[in-house]
């Protein structure tokens, strides 16, 4: 992997663009985070998908603490070069609250994701 | 469908939250646009995905003016109520420039997506 970039990225003008990650084997649509230009970076040099915390204003390796990583296989740029997609193997789920997906809830409240993990035990 | 929202949307600061356009067959990730709370009831209303376009400062229903519309079977929210999925059978393709997907680029710049139809005949 390379740290080239083809493709220019706009990271707008908080330095983030916001990435989806998507599992690679069951096409589920995991989290929406936000990547800093060294999240990226970090990203393609690794091969694990890393952020950028807004709340905790910091780099962060997704899965470092629970353990749930993800290895990218591919990371795609829209048409406007302002969002990322990142086609990951997600480790366990991707959600802290023990989902497979942090999109388990319509709109109207209904749980319909699975739950994967205990997150007692992951976060302890 | 009812407007009656059973989970709390967090709009942020500008009155925006992310959402991700997934397609209901393929599963593959089509675009990420921005929705007001305005577009969201008119999505919900509708049954048809609405946006919030910030460069043209305005409300936008998908394929309005090119045909192809998104009609939504399911509206997902994430954990922290600041990002949502809409689930869509899309009409042609997503992407302003034919592409099934605006996602149909590598960050490398390899073209891994689908032409589905002509923008120069769908915005004319």
């Amino acid at each position: 992997m390379t740290e080239a970039t083809a493709v220019d990225l706009d990271f707008g003008d908080d330095g983030l663009i916001p990435a989806v990650a998507q599992d690679a084997d069951s096409g589920e649509v995991l989290m929406l985070a936000y990547v800093s230009r060294e999240a990226f970076e970090r990203t393609r040099e690794t091969g694990r998908a890393h952020y950028y915390s807004r709340s905790r204003d910091e780099l962060w390796e997704k899965g470092a603490t629970s353990g749930n990583v993800q290895t990218v296989e591919e990371v795609r740029v829209d048409c406007d070069g302002d969002s990322l997609l990142y086609v990951v193997d997600q480790e366990g789920g991707a959600c802290h609250t023990g989902y497979e997906s942090c999109f388990h809830r319509t709109a109207d409240g209904e749980v319909v994701g699975e739950r994967v993990f205990d997150p007692d035990e992951a976060y302890e």
